[in-house]
């Protein structure tokens, strides 16, 4: 890392707790990879006093913007100025960069950055049949950008099948030719199946959906980065399916993440 | 410096214009010194943006304090919850402990740094006569200091006189059996001469005392840094006085920084 001065642009992480985020580690050593001076600290703040926060952040000259993170992703939306179609629709965000006018444009990047892990490991997702288990935050940011993508279809199974419905509607108000089913816990007859649910990050967690009907010619793809083999990609490999892990959705989103903050050079 | 994590404690300097500080690359470095978990980082922040950004690091539960530079030193005072008698009778502050509750609590160091700095070169300043020309920010703070650090008398020289009694009314309410007189341009007579005024800053400056009344038995402090050789001391200097720089203000300063903003080990 290059040694903070005066001229050193700044970008932060919100988060509560903050001591496992692993995004400063991350973006620091992208910035000296790209040469740039820029470094990402540790923002602490509580769920109440977020909007307080942000206020100060907002007039603070020399940041560039911030990554948003647990519990803040869908309280930072409302208190942006400016957010990306999809992004409104996901309802929620993880980066918002500071214009040079104070103004703070949203943007949610967790669906491209699983999609870039996905494409970056060598499958592909373009043309292909999606199911994805889970209706929650991460799966909507993950819908819209398989869409996105290029998915022939995409199948949304989730336990309240009412919430499946409404993302399957908020995803057709920005791609109305998108094939959107909502589905059941079987996953048979996709191609590409996707945890996207909590599910696995627990011991004694219920799977998330039914790993009996999973065939060998199907890619099982996780979220959950810990613990890294889940049951549900040990099922998965036990049945002869590809698997691919929940790491690189993180891994990936570093330089489109630096990319939103506008550091120069960066998204490569 | 160490690697910047969840766990790494966040310290800022507050400042407008900001490319020039040097606090973060100090502050650092001792923290590195002392094995500490923190990072020092600009905040570029101007005068009708301060509360509002005061009001959102207060939330910050990482954040351990900031220092406070040009043009923020008075009004940081008002955004302050506590300071030391002293700091509250100079009227300004340069360095802001926040607490655990949020509290942020205030202090003016730039006197401290420069006694420390004096007695660190050598010099004494217990029992002697001090002569100090000036009366604005900084020689607020040098006055308390001296004074503090027991000079048999200080005398005030101030272009407005009116500036320099005000000042030592307000050094005699905390410390009633100080000798302080209110001089002129005339030096002489005093162990230490010091310039507290910024006149040496600029090319072309009038001199800040009567050069012609130093005597080789004075030593004559500056607290300008650049130019490092003032017309002051190169006066001083060829009238055969000890000189003492500006530089050691500052730099004898960051472990009392440190030390104010609460990290373990500092001060020493």
């Amino acid at each position: 890392m290059k040694e903070i001065t005066g001229t050193t642009r700044l970008y932060g992480i919100l988060a509560d707790p903050i001591h496992h985020v692993k995004t400063p580690q991350r973006l620091n050593e992208y910035f000296a990879q790209l040469g740039h001076d820029g470094v990402c600290v540790p923002f602490h703040v509580t769920p109440d006093n977020l909007a307080t926060v942000v206020a100060g952040l907002r007039q603070l000259r020399n940041l560039g913007g911030f990554i948003v993170t647990v519990p803040h992703k869908t309280a930072i939306l409302q208190l942006a100025d400016e957010a990306s179609d999809a992004t409104t629709l996901i309802g929620a965000a993880n980066v918002v960069r500071r214009e040079p006018d104070g103004r703070l444009v949203a943007d949610m990047l967790d669906g491209e950055g699983f999609v870039r892990g996905v494409l970056t490991a060598g499958h592909e997702l373009q043309g292909k049949t999606a199911y994805m288990a889970g209706a929650g935050g991460a799966a909507n940011a993950i819908a819209f950008a398989l869409v996105k993508a290029g998915v022939a279809s995409l199948t949304i199974a989730n336990r309240t099948s009412a919430k499946a419905l409404d993302l399957k509607q908020r995803i057709l108000t920005l791609y109305p030719d998108a094939q959107i089913q909502v589905g059941t816990p079987d996953p048979s007859g996709h191609q590409i199946v996707i945890n996207a649910t909590s599910l696995g990050l627990a011991d004694g967690d219920a799977l998330p959906l039914d790993v009996s009907r999973l065939t060998p010619d199907q890619l099982v793809c996780e979220i959950i980065m810990q613990p890294k083999d889940t049951a549900l990609l040990q099922a998965a490999q036990a049945r002869g399916c590809r698997i691919h892990y929940g790491a690189p959705m993180l891994a990936c989103q570093i330089p489109l993440m630096a990319q939103a903050l506008g550091v120069p050079g960066a998204g490569q």
